[in-house]
């Protein structure tokens, strides 16, 4: 099943259908963008050229000699269901449609809609949109976001997984990311839905050997697609972390998206009782989606639910506490014998029990020592290690050794806190990250990411029991 | 009452008793900083030196020939009893004890402590601290934290104060503001507070007319202090908003209260049940401070609760009304005579409900044409605008263009999103920051500040009528 979604991201050829010379036309874009990125063929359809950039254009896709594997479809809504067809005769498995003016814009559209998904029906060839940006695959190159580099940077290589049903959103989310440095796998931008939904790319993603966590945006499920969605997610939960962000939760929510995408939400309450049952965990935000899904994206599943926090601010180790306690995390006392060998390492002042308080008067190696002692200990499943990097004796060096010591852990997670601006504090989050342990700028936001950790290492044993 | 005060925000000279020549040493960092950066006269007192970087040096402050108005001491603790009585002879009417060793340490530090109470008392003399950073003046160049600029820089001058319990935090604070570009009026680490506390300070901020809004981490109030501090706070919040961050929420909060600042944190309930008799509003984290402070920092106080929101991305749109009908703030519909204004401007597909969705095809003009109308409308009494910057036909001239049109209507407030990373969406949180219009990442976190506006324009309306 989950093979006919293949040629969407690991195709030889694409077809852009309505490419064109015409700078800043999608038609342009799309091509330029394929052209520069994807590393196979990318050819372009269009009866007005013969030759587009220096590269031979057909008339239509049923005229270019070789195979296709994918089609992109930029041209006018009207002309799309004939493009369709000779994509179908043509034999081409993956049909991306970004042309809007279907089922949004009302009976119509709608009609145009259905009368795609019964071209396709039973040819194999599938239809991600109309109405999209399409996809985005970080390892094979496919980019078919019509929007250039200067308007939406393209994030580093990484393991999250995208799926939105708003394509606007979801390229502010990769312009987000390539700024923060958050490394994505694929984002795909579904649209409409005619055709392709978020069940069948789970069940695609699930198999994806680059991908480790499903991040959604949903408005809403089409009518009918409610049981299989959930079906889908309780398999794909079993062996990736799904979360997904819902939007429409409130009346006057639920009134929006039905003018956003027209989606019939439904009633939020049904939606969050099914996740919750199928093990999908749910962002209360943009922000909350990545700050868990970049965890899931580095960190492994922790043994339970016992936290280690180190920090040199007594305040903010105050908050991560609350913050931990309040989400249902344990904050297990330090045990006695990792005590008495911090207390012959750290300042006299120190405070070892849990939170463990370096203080302001840290230096490197007092860090080190402390993280060697949880992480090397059985007290503690996971840890949080808060840095304010504004003490006096810290060195430019802590964050290579932090790295080491990390390093030779990695059977727990560990997440990290700073808060500050100074060169030290933006060297420490540049090393962390490109060193894979995620940099939060507030403990309750990391203390959030490892509750999503341990929430998902409960949610999948319980599932892989039944 | 509150005048006694003022000579630690606008003294004419500062003594730095315990000034160092040492590179890095407090005594060097204090000395340096302020020599720096405060605009009267600083003199260093050492009984070791005649000169300390080309001033004259004195080995006590009683040998100094000219009045001293405020005394920044960083002598170990066992001398700081001395250097007190110094400069209650010298007639020092601010004293900031930043030296540790007090009560902060048990029986023999509190004893310590209060015998500096004792000196002081009936004197006219106030101290700050001990075991904390000081005082922080963006305006006057006071600047008493040890903390050289390559680690903890200085934010740009602004209208926020800050009061915090925490030293480490309040560096981290300024630091972090200073990267945001989020203005500061003055932050005072206030240690142990033996003797001002954050109610004398909330009596001095309410009259300084540099401050529009204080902002307070607490750890725990001393005992006997609670009903002054909110006999005081009851007044303020009559004249500025006052936001509290309260670390110290949970049963283990509590305890790691007690280990850090050794505060008796008490029940939480209570504190929160009070808070909200007299108005101070909570937030939840120092990022969910900084937002509405920064809001209440540029913004009016709104006459009511009714939000408009205009938007290019209709998932935001979404996430927006969720957010904000979740803290009960409105969306009144979009009235009939602005919609058909708009109809005439906007792209034919163009939500005019609220929120208005100006969608992906926007150009610069269609967002300057709603928010006009949105702002002129007496319909709406707060605008939030969304902007995601990926759209091809927006321009950079957009941030100027909004700019302008905000200025016409300053008596409203507006707060704006945005999420992204390329050039366009960090050119407009630039214009829009340097022209007084907070910016967030994601509606739920402006939608926040919003509600902190006119949650306070009901709190004081009240407090007023009582």
């Amino acid at each position: 099943m989950s093979t006919s979604l293949r040629a969407f991201f690991k195709p030889q050829t694409i077809a852009v259908i309505g490419a064109s010379a015409v700078k800043g036309k999608i038609g342009n874009v799309v091509f330029e963008v394929l052209r520069s990125k994807f590393k196979g063929k990318v050819i372009p359809v269009n009866p007005k050229y013969r030759e587009l950039m220096g590269v031979e254009c057909y008339p239509s896709v049923k005229d270019i000699p070789e195979d296709v594997d994918m089609a992109v479809i930029v041209v006018p809504a009207p002309a799309v269901i004939d493009v369709v067809k000779d994509c179908v005769d043509k034999g081409v498995k993956a049909i991306i449609i970004i042309s809007a003016g279907f089922s949004e814009i009302g009976p119509e559209g709608a009609e145009r809609e259905r009368k795609l998904i019964e071209i396709i029906k039973g040819t194999g060839t599938r239809i991600i949109g109309p109405n999209c940006l399409g996809v985005y695959d970080a390892y094979s190159g496919v980019d078919t976001w019509f929007l250039p580099e200067d308007r939406m940077a393209r994030p580093p290589r990484g393991h999250i997984a995208i799926i939105s049903q708003s394509g606007a959103l979801a390229a502010a989310m990769l312009d987000w990311a390539a700024r923060m440095g958050v490394g994505i796998a694929k984002a795909i931008s579904i649209g409409n839905k005619a055709d392709v939904d978020e069940a069948d790319l789970m069940e695609y993603l699930v198999e994806d050997p680059d991908v480790r966590v499903i991040a959604i945006y949903l408005e809403g499920l089409k009518p009918g697609s409610g049981q299989r969605f959930l079906e889908v997610a309780r398999k794909v939960v079993k062996r990736k972390p799904v979360i997904v962000l819902k939007a429409g939760k409130t009346e006057k929510g639920t009134k929006a998206v039905a003018s956003h995408t027209g989606s019939l939400a439904g009633s939020y309450q049904v939606y969050a009782a099914a996740f919750k049952q199928v093990g999908i965990i749910e962002a209360d935000s943009v922000l909350d989606l990545f700050d868990m899904a970049r965890a899931f994206a580095t960190q492994p599943i922790p043994k339970g639910r016992r936290v280690a926090v180190v920090t040199d601010g007594g305040g903010m180790g105050v908050m991560a506490t609350d913050a931990l306690e309040s989400l249902g995390l344990l904050l297990p006392e330090t045990p006695e014998d990792v005590k008495q060998r911090l207390r012959q390492k750290l300042v006299p002042f120190a405070a070892l029990g849990n939170p463990i308080d370096v203080t302001g008067n840290v230096e490197d190696e007092h860090y080190v020592a402390a993280f060697e002692e949880v992480l090397k200990s059985e007290a503690f499943d996971m840890v949080m290690g808060i840095f304010l990097m504004q003490p006096p004796l810290l060195t430019e060096k802590l964050p290579e050794k932090l790295v080491q010591v990390f390093r030779r852990f990695r059977n727990k997670p560990v997440v990290a806190v700073t808060f500050g601006g100074s060169e030290l504090t933006l060297k420490l989050i540049k090393v962390l990250e490109e060193n894979g342990i995620p940099v939060y700028e507030i403990p309750e936001r990391a203390a959030k990411a490892l509750w999503a950790l341990a929430y998902y290492g409960e949610v999948r044993q319980k599932l892989l029991e039944e």
